[in-house]
């Protein structure tokens, strides 16, 4: 079964939530207070939990730790568990900044740049690769996801490079559309678009 | 008439697509060239256009200069002009950059950090400004979007100072899920939730 797009990213809300609990000593945790630590309605949490099989326990809750060894099950892929980062401009190195500090279940296996000041440097202690290699290290890695964050003229040609090596999710800092093969998936985050939305939905009639 | 969140995205990316052809002379372009360079199916982009009230000429296209006229008049508003940027970090920093190289109708008014080293630095131009004057720039400036690139334990209490002094529109990097009055817009961007969702979606069947 393939979960709506919402779930996963709840799913993952949820499991973010529930590390913080998990070194308790035997945790549990109420549907009503995933909810309200996620600002979502409690029906929803719960719809979300019976989805991936979780009932809990109407006295109880659920165990916090059963609930994240379950979400995982449910959302992680051994094929996911490893992505490089191409673009170590300032956006590139607050990524790897923040995702190295993050409890998450992938990890950053390499960040590659074009500039030859920053290869050789380590960004939050992942040493910083050549373009050069960017193909290689995918392959022997087996990796398949990629953050984009390379200026805007180049996201075409590294995406294509990216796919070739065998990329199969790409997270799209920059604002260019990729045309990519359809078995790629792709996360756009365009801030302008961002922006402007946020923009045209404040409730003019209020101010 | 209030267009969908989806629409107000595309309409967005439609102009700034529109923006590198406004200084050619007499520009016009065909809808199946901004489906195209957009990566969408032509029908929706007419579709789009349709709704704002542009229905273009088969013959020779949309006036481009028109079609960014009416976009602006569809989903600008004088009210989102200006934004703040809270948090000077990479990511801050980053943002800062970028959206001060870019085209858009939006203009930072101001920059913030807690941190003295960085309050009265100059990032992209834009002097930073202690948070201590946060409320008193919102208020004196009518301001009503702000980006929020804090640490995430501070992510709560800034968004109070923010909603507080008047702003409406928030676009929210920290992982944190804010519980705001309901007249106020998030977008919230969270890079692991997203990153999860590019890996459960990945196609590992095709690996």
């Amino acid at each position: 079964m393939t979960l709506p797009k919402q779930t996963v990213q709840r799913l993952s809300r949820y499991r973010r939530l529930l590390y913080k609990y998990r070194y308790f000593n035997d945790p549990y945790i109420f549907s009503h207070d995933i909810a309200r630590l996620c600002n979502l309605k409690p029906v929803q949490v719960r719809r979300d939990l019976m989805l991936i099989g979780s009932t809990g326990n109407n006295r109880m809750g659920y165990k916090v730790n059963e609930l994240i060894e379950l979400i995982s099950r449910s959302i992680d892929s051994k094929e996911g568990e490893q992505i490089v980062i191409v673009g170590m401009g300032k956006l590139g190195q607050a990524v790897t900044d923040y995702l190295s500090e993050s409890e998450m279940y992938q990890k950053i296996c390499a960040v590659f740049d074009i500039d030859t000041h920053k290869t050789g440097m380590e960004f939050s202690g992942i040493r910083c690769r050549d373009m050069s290699s960017l193909r290689g290290v995918i392959r022997e890695n087996k990796i398949y996801i990629a953050i984009l964050a390379v200026p805007h003229d180049f996201a075409v040609s590294v995406a294509n490079i990216l796919t070739d090596a065998g990329i199969k999710g790409i997270l799209n800092f920059t604002s260019e559309r990729l045309s990519l093969p359809e078995n790629v998936y792709v996360h756009n985050f365009d801030i302008i678009t961002t922006l402007e939305e946020v923009a045209y939905f404040i409730p003019a009639n209020e101010i």
